[in-house]
């Protein structure tokens, strides 16, 4: 918490219209840090629809464990989610405080247990205690109000800079939409399609968290305006909230890479001519998460030479006498050599910049993918030297 | 170049004996560095046997591509080896200089071209001018002699802060061996299966050069003194001369570690209890590789949430409430939890340490291996942004 705010940060928190059916409210619960809200309550309406996807890690969270386990029903009307402790590799205790937290937020807000939320991000390992949630519970309940998206980010910020937020908008007919009625069965279908484009394409140093979790919430409120609920995926308004939520979620994974720990850089890497998406996506994250390519864009430095080893690291197909790669726009090497045109001065005015783009055409086929990342700087080893202490 | 000898380097070079039927010299040809040597030239007698291994890459550098052609005959007379310039993606003009490289050393030795092998390292992507080569050819034969092994391994240093070398003996019943007679395909045989658990167990940051080059050479010059040619992989004199053989990869691979760039510790991680001897080694790497472990114990945290962690990432079958891990020998978590007799004082104490043992027990199975790496320092940073500029 004590890094400068990324350089990468937009300007600002985004302008968001509060959500007709939710309300938020955050407290200082002294889970680990002192002098700030490390808790957020979000209370939805009853008919809110759920949606989620998870780590793929093989050690998840308590929490994850809990979100899986009620999701089934789609249905939601809380979401706890704290900062600070991470309560992942907790063993029974880990379960039993995300029961007690469920527990102590149904019992404020009036629902079940199931229909209880949670997320915890911080420190892997240490016990959670879930009963400095009971202190906090009764005044969030109380003081839950809609539209404190800002004060609601900041409270479950970790090593991030800067809170996160977005938000967009949909128009079926006349009636413009921020969360439509929507069952929780279609809402899985947007969000686990939606993730694969932006989440998942989206790298810091290409470690995977224990308790990465995206949870999509729908109030429905818009039902009373007149909006029918959105039943099947060939409802021929999806595409139109389809496109709305993309922008959302591709946004919000940009602002992860943007604030990635110590990051100075924002990396687009586009690999494309590659035997498949799939193909070109592993290739892509293998440049992305090459420590050495990372390194040298912190460096400043368009050493494409690593860019190579990285694409022959990936073990995807691939013909170094085929091989071209851009930095910025500016050709580095064509066919397996540098270009005959290569002009270093030009090509270090371009990675002097805050936000790069990396192309690699493979010419082997018509594969294309996108993944964003960022630098690996010395402010990286510093603050992931130090988290804990 | 610049940066100081690694901490973790051992405090000398290693006595190492001449070996009977090999000459060396090394010249400054001038490639891409001024005041220091950057060409090694061996020169092995008529018989010599060779047996090689290379990266994984696919987009290895023409000098790969050249000892896999030629690796066929087993037969070796001269191995030239630059710093400098790694002659990787280098396209046609690449493929002109290895055979440049070996048509001069062919000329200079007596041999034919396809007798003599080559390795570059250095910068990818850059032209390599062979004809400096052949600058300094008549005066590396000329000078070439037995047991210049310190000033050899200082010719082939690329970021490296200290020479590599070790030796090892055999004894044949009263005939001490450096270099056994033995075949090819038997050496070939004892280099792959070998590197399995030398080269390829150790890792710096993960990423895999266009040029890794592993070749092994034996004289048969014992054959002078009586000892007959070790041509099946049954023959009875075969282990001892593996254990010797063993030694010295397990000794030059950990010298790779222990001078990775910016490296302040060494660490071995030991996985037991997967599944398999494969699963095992998967979880290895996935820990020896995550930018948070490495950072981690750089800032001499024992920081056990990130090893668990990155076993989840490997994506290997493993059960969170059933995982062990051990700093240093004491055991930090167990069965998924903090261990109960935690105590960060004597944690803390043995992250000090410039060498660190990281186990993690798995609780499966009987599957266990061990890999080597270092960890992730500023300094890192710094050598890997600045390297080309």
């Amino acid at each position: 918490m004590a890094a400068a705010i990324s350089p990468l940060a937009p300007a600002r928190f985004p302008d968001m219209p509060p959500v007709a059916g939710v309300k938020l409210a955050t407290a200082a619960a002294g889970i680990r840090y002192g002098g700030r809200t490390d808790v957020l309550l979000a209370l939805f309406e009853q008919g809110t629809s759920v949606a989620g996807v998870f780590t793929r890690s093989k050690c998840p969270s308590a929490p994850v464990d809990w979100c899986r386990a009620h999701l089934k029903g789609g249905a939601a009307r809380a979401l706890v989610v704290n900062s600070g402790n991470a309560n992942a590799f907790t063993g029974k205790s880990g379960r039993a405080a995300t029961r007690l937290t469920a527990d102590i937020a149904a019992g404020a807000a009036g629902c079940k247990p199931s229909d209880v939320f949670l997320a915890s991000t911080g420190v892997i390992g240490e016990p959670l205690d879930a009963t400095k949630f009971a202190a906090v519970m009764d005044q969030l309940v109380a003081g839950a109000a809609p539209g404190a998206w800002q004060t609601a980010a900041e409270a479950i910020m970790t090593t991030d800079t800067f809170p996160k937020g977005t938000a967009a908008m949909a128009r079926f007919g006349a009636v413009p939409i921020t969360v439509a009625p929507i069952s929780p069965r279609v809402l899985q279908s947007l969000l686990k399609q939606g993730v694969a484009d932006s989440f998942n394409a989206v790298t810091v140093d290409g470690d995977t968290s224990t308790s990465d979790t995206l949870l999509a919430f729908a109030t429905g409120a818009a039902a009373a305006r007149g909006v029918s609920k959105i039943a099947t995926v060939s409802d021929p308004r999806l595409p139109a909230l389809r496109k709305a939520f993309d922008a959302v979620l591709a946004n919000l994974a940009e602002q992860v890479a943007r604030d990635g720990e110590g990051a100075r850089k924002l990396v687009e890497i586009i690999v494309e001519g590659a035997v498949s998406k799939s193909s070109a996506r592993k290739i892509a994250l293998s440049i992305a998460n090459s420590p050495l390519v990372k390194t040298a864009i912190a460096g400043e430095d368009a050493n494409w030479g690593r860019v190579v080893m990285a694409v022959g690291k990936a073990g995807e197909r691939a013909d170094r006498d085929r091989l071209s790669i851009w930095f910025g726009g500016i050709r580095v090497a064509h066919r397996g050599e540098r270009d005959p045109s290569y002009d270093e001065a030009a090509v270090s005015a371009t990675m002097k910049k805050p936000e790069i783009t990396l192309k690699v055409a493979l010419g082997l086929g018509r594969g294309r993918d996108r993944v964003l990342t960022c630098d690996l700087t010395k402010e990286y080893v510093a603050i992931n030297g130090d988290y804990r202490s």
